[in-house]
């Protein structure tokens, strides 16, 4: 805070500090607002420093999302990364360590942002499609032992994701509201998805599945 | 396209058309831009109308949304109500009637706007909240044969809004392409949910099932 009142006041002692206040409350409004609503103008005046130092640090406001949402792929490789240290099925440990971002509230503003602005914007859509392309399914890859597992994983992907849309942005009645309960419903879903395609067969192709 | 044109010369002799017209070019933007992006004057521009007309026939940009996502409910609770009509288990019923609407060019754009808008508007998230609950849900009562459901069909919803946001929005990789492979993907774990909600003992309780 006193640094926040500072940075209003002119040259800056901790411009580290001021980043980070920028940031935060960048993430604040993009998790709060979405892409399309959130201005530089309200985050600079959120994080107590004027509109120029924002574009000075970060660019523009899109440059500035892009920084928010890299945030995404961070803790989505971090926590993926420590499944194999966690105990339980795969659908599990899968679903205590995703729900889990959720539950914390830094950890959510984090993920939050990307979440509300997939249907606006494209630097979202990219953002979240690698995090799970390139960081989130190669470890995933090692952790099943097989290669062919992609079509297994993009379902996985849409349950986790549509599991968060009703839970923290539609906050539909009768969605679970813990972490437990989350991890109790929705871990047998994905189990079953696994089971389903580690059938000698089905894996890589929908078709080979009975209809 | 005649109408369109005459629609800019001043009075219309079709207006139900002309009011057609205007809904036609308010999906098609809600659709492609999301709630925020989209403009009144871009809407009349697309409709071939004065904006002042769309203002006239609608209200407020938020009212012409509310009457484009309110279409959601009508297609939702239509499909819904075929389902008893359709063979196959419930998965593959509720699966086949939910994906064949965004295989639909004509009805996706009528559901896409809602998808697209419901991280940025509370119109979206409301509308969809409440044809979940108040349209949906008793035909899905009446169809299971039970009124304790509530959770499973959460869950479901769950499904189905992440698998058409993976598909339809993230064009996420791997993702199933066609109606019968989206089916074959996911009527099983639509069944997997119900089948589990169905064991004595589990109905309307996340803590009473296996953690």
């Amino acid at each position: 805070m006193a640094t926040a009142t500072e940075g209003r006041r002119g040259r800056r002692s901790g411009p580290s500090t001021t980043r980070e206040d920028i940031l935060r409350a960048a993430r604040h409004q993009f998790a709060e607002a979405g892409y399309d609503q959130a201005t530089v103008r309200g985050i600079a005046r959120a994080a107590g420093v004027d509109p120029s130092l924002v574009i000075q640090q970060f660019g523009s406001k899109a440059d500035l999302f892009e920084t928010v949402v890299s945030e995404f792929a961070e803790i989505a490789t971090e926590r993926i990364a420590s499944l194999p240290s966690m105990s339980g099925t795969l659908g599990e440990r899968l679903a205590r360590s995703y729900f889990s971002v959720w539950e914390e509230p830094d950890a959510r503003s984090r993920v939050m942002a990307i979440f509300r602005s997939v249907g606006s914007s494209d630097i979202a859509v990219n953002t979240m499609v690698s995090t799970f392309v390139f960081r989130v399914w190669p470890l995933m890859r090692h952790e099943l032992g097989r290669d062919d597992v992609d079509g297994a994983m993009a379902q996985i992907a849409s349950v986790l994701i549509g599991t968060a849309m009703t839970r923290y942005i539609l906050d539909l009645p009768f969605t679970p509201r813990t972490v437990d309960e989350l991890v109790a419903t929705m871990a047998p879903v994905i189990d079953g998805i696994v089971a389903r395609w580690m059938v000698p067969g089905a894996a890589g192709s929908a078709e080979a599945m009975p209809t």
